[in-house]
């Protein structure tokens, strides 16, 4: 989607340690008009699959997956990091490590909210090495339900998370992919 | 609103110690439509007033929030509960204590992105102690920014959050005011 590719280059900002800072529209502030445009891309993209439920974790993904689930009239189910009072010991569990806090952490689903007949379209925001789709990926399975693919707004195509995913037979499409990325020499995209 | 009074009675379920449930539409599975409904009804409350920004906190004030911004034309921005590697240092940064969950919090948002330019209209899905919603604001000082007034999904009017913000002068709109809930009686709305 060359408008996000063209958005992270006018406005992201490259830290050293592969750190994108895309907090004017992205994860902090959110640019909701081209959060739609995301979401109608999704939409285009996965129009051919029946698709009865988009999930995603939170936070980030949130404002992505509702623009989503809104193209497709469908709802949203977020994961979530801890347990709280308003959430039943009912729930899906998987265990997620998080590579940007350098921790483990449970996420969590009642079950009630996916089912066997559920066809599941995860989003998220960013793709690295994998591991917050490997665990909801996981919550599918467990509910017995399908997942039809993952949509994603940002793949740091240099780590490995996405070819191993792909390898395994899932179908990922995201909006953009960054090849490298380096704070003196900017960010390259995949050429597809 | 007498279709969110509707739905949270059909849906919401009212545990003991003031705990009630709408994981089914709100803050868990989204009901996305119903959602822009909502975001459509807090635009018709404001509508009068100069916004520039919407602003929230993670998690469950997001998807309200973005709906709202979509009908504004205005970005959403959410306070982090968390300080993450994602998040510079040069935030503004507020203590909330969290009734639900039993512990204190920082709130932050990066300087950046709230100015004495902005109009803000705060959104979250929940005013019971008010805790949030005096951290919000007190973001929205730091920044010298100015507070339009706080949308807010649903209310126990029986906690004295909302009496006492209102007492300070802060305009607050709830779309259902929950006189008072019990598990064996079920739920009564205040009589506007």
């Amino acid at each position: 989607m060359r408008a996000l590719e063209e958005k992270i280059c006018k406005e992201g900002k490259v830290y050293p340690g592969n750190v994108l800072k895309v907090g004017s529209f992205l994860n902090h502030q959110i640019d909701v008009p081209f959060m739609q445009l995301m979401g109608e891309e999704f939409h285009k993209l996965f129009q051919n699959e029946k698709i009865t439920k988009v999930l995603t974790i939170e936070t980030s993904g949130i404002p992505i997956a509702c623009m989503v689930a809104q193209a497709f009239g469908v709802p949203v189910l977020f994961a979530k990091k801890n347990q709280t009072k308003n959430l039943s010991d009912d729930c899906y569990c998987t265990e997620i490590h998080s590579y940007t806090h350098g921790n483990d952490y449970q996420a969590r689903i009642e079950r009630q909210y996916l089912t066997a007949e559920d066809s599941v379209l995860v989003i998220d925001d960013f793709l690295a090495n994998g591991a917050a789709l490997v665990g909801l990926m996981d919550l599918i399975q467990q509910a017995g339900a399908t997942c039809v693919g993952c949509g994603i707004a940002i793949e740091k195509a240099f780590q490995d998370g996405g070819k191993k995913l792909r390898d395994s037979g899932v179908r990922i499409e995201s909006l953009a992919r960054i090849a490298s990325m380096d704070p003196e020499t900017g960010i390259q995209f995949v050429q597809e």
